[in-house]
């Protein structure tokens, strides 16, 4: 049979789960459909703002239509990107090639974006997070509820600090967080992906029909090539989401080091050990089910370490010797590696929490990094003698 | 710096950890040192045979120094392989270029190279077990202790046997097993990586210094290039070790139509799911910790999903429409991707005991294989649709 005949052929097995799929997504409706506004407008903002907007479009009893995208204003060849997005229906300068809905309405003003919305996704670089909060403050409808598709955490001497409580606690709404094995190209050419959602229902939840739940979020980021999964455990899938990035630095050493397939999967081995770790001593609420069985825990891990950013910088520091800051500005472009931020921050709340020695790849990735322990003694720093102890 | 004076430099926390490891791994002993022999030398088998030879050579308070292992005898160039081994110490055809220590003793004959032992490792392909086992039979002795490397399961109408279980019924001789993400040529050259034994103390157990148990194994099996962790749970690291197969027949069609390293993380992601569930509805005793904390499992699942016969011969299913029989016969020289017999088995198993919609993974990968579904239909087939339900 050829290839196209394979591709095109049906069958009742999948004929029936498709059914299956149709009915079940078309139950949720609410009391006066919900507006959804997207924060940010680079390479993943754009990308799932892309797929919010299919939704809304696809279900006026749940969404109203139109999804703002807040953009932050920029001329390209003389004419602003938002003006831009809305005639020609494409990003031209964060993701081009890709078209986009028509409902997905691009404003260069961040109030205008977000005052009526019930919904809001937040998705802008980490770093701009904190000026675009302080500006929300207090021009926000008080019963929205927010979506955060930031990866991570802040550590300050306080401890660990999820981005989504931070948004609750600067706005005073209940934000959740979206997290997978999600490489924004793909997922914006609608390569088959899986992602997490997690959102906590709040004490003032307002009933079913009239306030975000678990059902909600699942028919505004499910699509047949995005597939999601609700669940409660933002904290988790936020642990994971930010620590992946210092595993990957640890990846990228053995590879860099020609050890092969066999040492990088060791590392994500005992680097899922070490995610599960930190996030049930400082976020005991997390399940361990979260980071071994969901997309934003262990494929997000495997994605990320198989390429990305950080494996790079890490693979180029094990090859030359430079360091990683050298690194990042020789092949970075100015752009960051994420990890070697992380990796310092958590090293800092580990040792001043004393729990350094329970979390070796964390540790020697940090010392390595920041330290100049050579590279090829990474095995008998994580190594286990439970047994023979 | 450079990266020779970063690989060379020492550090305090490295003389650490080193000196932890001397000191710890020194304390094993036996009133009568083991004999250790190894049935089995292709790739694999000779790679462990150096593996174990090595240790018994440095630690004569534990092991007998001299480490038999069983030859099928062939000629090459007029020579048998045998002698080959004893006098240039090299496995020529199976594992050339890697210079083996002098105590491993090459030998022909079956029951001579076993009947002494107290330790018997058997790694040859499956096919051949039964015969070598039937062979055996009433030659060894009685109190021996046997540790399986062939990865897996046999499925026949009754269920799911492990191949260890079948070694204890046929020679009534307590069998662990050893599993892990071991690519053989990367451990024939002391790359660094991990692996898993598991091994269950028999109810006639001897005792300490007297019989073999999990700080023995560790000894035996452990070296600084090869860490090994010892647990109780062998039915979880066999079944991690034969459904991994199936899992990366569908990462090979994931690939082969192009769809990127998302697809292929959530594949895994999910096949994690569907060995963990399999493991604990056919073998409650088995450990969910060892699926995603064990070398054997969650880390041999990504090595061999990220190459390895398996996701070759799926990806070019996916290229060229052919039949993953027709694949196996053109690319792999009368190899065989065990992940094809072993969807079937599992497919059949599944399908008498009425759990087949408990595994829509496992099903997928065999319906695309054996009942011409389209590949395409992946995604609806394994859709999670918990939340919206």
């Amino acid at each position: 049979m050829a290839a196209t005949d394979r591709l095109n052929q049906t069958s009742d097995i999948l004929s029936q789960s498709m059914r299956k799929t149709d009915s079940s997504m078309s139950v949720v409706t609410a009391e006066s459909p919900y507006k959804v506004s997207v924060v940010g407008s680079g390479n993943w903002g754009t990308t799932i703002a892309k797929v919010v907007a299919e939704n809304t479009k696809e279900k006026p009893d749940l969404f109203q239509e139109d999804v703002n995208m807040w953009v932050f204003e920029e001329q390209i060849d003389g004419t602003p990107l938002t003006q831009i997005i809305n005639t020609k229906h494409q990003n031209v300068k964060y993701l081009p090639n890709i078209d986009l809905p028509e409902n997905l309405i691009a404003n260069p003003d961040l109030i205008a974006t977000t005052k009526d919305a019930d919904v809001i996704v937040f998705n802008v670089p980490h770093q701009f997070l904190g000026r675009i909060v302080s500006q929300m403050k207090g021009q926000i409808k008080p019963t929205a509820r927010a979506v955060s598709c930031l990866k991570g955490f802040e550590v300050g001497p306080k401890g660990v600090q999820l981005l989504s409580d931070y948004v609750t606690q600067e706005l005073g709404i209940e934000c959740g967080a979206l997290s997978g094995a999600n490489l924004a190209p793909e997922v914006a050419k609608e390569h088959w992906s899986e992602t997490t959602v997690a959102y906590r229902i709040p004490d003032d939840f307002k009933g079913e029909g009239k306030d975000i739940d678990h059902r909600v979020l699942k028919q505004l980021f499910h699509r047949p090539y995005f597939h999601v999964n609700v669940i409660d455990d933002v904290a988790g899938i936020s642990i994971a989401g930010a620590l992946k990035n210092v595993v990957a630095l640890g990846c990228g050493f053995v590879t860099g080091l020609g050890w092969g397939n066999n040492a990088a999967a060791a590392i994500q081995r005992v680097g899922l050990g070490e995610i599960i770790k930190f996030g049930r001593m400082f976020f005991p609420e997390s399940k361990v089910e979260t980071y071994y069985q969901e997309s934003a825990g262990v494929a997000d891990l495997i994605t990320t370490c198989s390429g990305g950013r950080n494996v790079r910088v890490a693979t180029e520091m094990a090859k030359t010797g430079k360091s990683g800051e050298q690194v990042e500005k020789d092949i970075l472009n100015g752009q960051s590696a994420q990890g070697l931020v992380t990796c310092k921050e958590v090293h800092q709340w580990l040792e001043s929490s004393g729990h350094t020695e329970d979390f070796p790849l964390f540790e020697a990735v940090y010392q390595i990094t920041y330290e100049n322990v050579p590279m090829k003694e990474l095995p008998s720093m994580i190594e286990e003698l439970d047994i023979v102890e």
